[in-house]
């Protein structure tokens, strides 16, 4: 009986420490969420290295923080996300940087995150070092932000939005994503993004074998970089040579026709322009509605995309499921089934 | 007791006529899969009705016809799919019609397959109408089939997928996929072929508002089509522009540059050169493994897509699943949670 009774005494402090400790995360939670929303840069950074976890069981902490930003901020639908991508050596921190000063004396706050699938957790390659954004980095009305690790639960585009969310919350109404333009990740920054923005080097295209086929077709801004010095003639030309070449392919989705600049980070020439550019771009999508729709689209997707992957992984890492979809596709490659035949016979096997 | 053994007997006579129906059921796979193999066209429209049946049942007899096949014959490796897309009005069953004529006279047997995501029960609007291509139609080496309807288990691009199989193993070595450009469709055909051909019309880029953006950058082959008459200056000044384009582009991952032709089909003009070109291609390709490991990396992603396509459909399709999904989506839509922390409350959700 005496053991029974300090049973019951052991499962009530058990119970009263899991009360105890869930109310105290539930209240680190709410005191995060207030310093982000307050605008602390500390919390902010705080909050989203919480949500780069690729621990399961601090995905409810984020789930937690992201509802009570939402009760506590009211702001973020007058932000605008731009991503920037191009090849390294095309100038995109300095661009951004300069960007991102000018941004702020016209009063706005400005978030920069970066999107790196090749990071690791040291930080990653770009961005990595803040001292190349020297002036937007000491500034108090911005935030920079070096890749999350490529490990992360759900990938790097995952974190990634999560942080843009946490960034508006905190105020920040101009969030640029810099991106690497040669792998898979200026996709996903094109589908978590208002504007896609590619950087270009003047000169013929020898230059751009490094950037992904494709891309050129999802700018909504072309800029050729570095026009400065002796460079101005040939970037002159490249632009004319690409504007020329875009009239040719069809319209997009937002029916305003993607503008090809020049500029020059050293000089400051062509910046102003480009924010006239960006600015005139954005209002003929609100005009049109076409801004609000392209995030109603691009939430959805995502959404949808997610669960997929999430239900792939959980059926490939359940007991079993990976031998079987080695097998599948094995016997798939030698031609004995279908790709769907394979999956179908994957998907339906008892867990 | 007579009754016990009434049911008794019931249930032998039952499981009695499961073994007989399913032993015929083998037998008529297994003849089937042989009139295929024998190059029976009666034969493979009858396979291709089967794998584009929508009833989860048939499903596995479609798998046994996949496999049987597969044991019967051994070509396949020296097929080559051809994916031909373009705006309605641009000529594709013209020119269709003529480059299955002369692969005929070149020796080949030629498949013709539709994928029209728009494409009902009746047949659709791409090639429901055989008299289309006449020359074709009549002739003993060719095969055409229109699109799948769009209710297919798995999608129009699963099924066509499949009938490109059956065709290939019913010998058919050149098997032509028409698409219309405007959809998604052509990003799945794109997916199942090993070369793209992109058909466009002479003059500016007013035409070309159909197209949907990012067409032109998945053509490997680009042919100004309908080059006849008093058109033939206007197409080749299109075609130069579109080079001069390409041309700024970054180079296509099998490392050919793509070609931009003109042709037509009423002359016949262009069309010996179309196919010079494409075997140059199709060489180039083989010899550079870009050719094997494009169907490799094709292979694999559609497998892959399927899995998490039919997974996600039976999570929406369990009990409750598709109302969770609608609350959670709305909840993201208010800006109570990412799409990601949506996806993964969703999946996680207990059956």
């Amino acid at each position: 009986m005496s053991s029974d009774k300090a049973k019951k005494q052991e499962a009530i402090d058990a119970a009263r420490n899991r009360i105890r400790s869930n109310r105290s995360e539930r209240t680190d939670i709410h005191e995060l969420a207030k310093s982000i929303v307050d605008g602390k840069r500390d919390g902010l950074a705080k909050g989203i290295t919480l949500i780069e976890s690729n621990q399961p069981e601090e995905r409810e902490s984020a789930h937690e923080l992201l509802k009570e930003i939402k009760s506590l901020s009211n702001n973020s639908t007058s932000s605008l996300r731009i991503g920037i991508t191009g090849i390294p050596g095309v100038g995109k921190s300095t661009f951004i940087e300069k960007l991102g000063v000018d941004l702020i004396n016209e009063g706005h706050k400005v978030a920069v995150l970066a999107v790196d699938p090749s990071s690791r957790n040291t930080g990653g390659s770009i961005l990595g070092d803040k001292t190349r954004m020297e002036k937007l980095s000491s500034n108090e009305m911005a935030f920079i932000r070096p890749s999350p690790a490529a490990e992360t639960l759900g990938g790097v585009a995952r974190a990634t939005m999560e942080a843009i969310l946490l960034c508006e919350a905190a105020g920040y109404d101009r969030v640029l994503v810099e991106t690497v333009g040669v792998g898979q990740s200026e996709i996903s920054v094109r589908d978590m993004v208002d504007v896609f923005t590619l950087l270009l080097i003047g000169g013929a295209g020898d230059e751009l074998q490094g950037i992904k086929r494709g891309i050129v077709e999802m700018a909504d801004l072309v800029v050729v970089h570095k026009a400065d010095g002796d460079k101005v003639q040939t970037c002159n030309d490249t632009a004319s040579a690409y504007r020329n070449s875009l009239h040719l392919f069809p319209q997009p989705k937002g029916e305003v026709a993607v503008e090809v600049l020049t500029a020059s980070s050293l000089s400051g020439e062509g910046h102003d322009k480009f924010r006239s550019s960006l600015n005139s771009l954005v209002q003929k999508w609100k005009e049109n509605d076409f801004f609000s729709s392209q995030r109603l689209r691009q939430r959805t997707e995502r959404m949808e995309q997610h669960a997929k992957d999430l239900l792939f992984l959980r059926m490939k890492e359940s007991e079993g499921g990976m031998k079987a979809w080695d097998e599948l596709e094995q016997q798939m490659n030698e031609g004995e089934l279908s790709a769907f035949s394979a999956a179908w016979i994957w998907a339906n096997k008892k867990k």
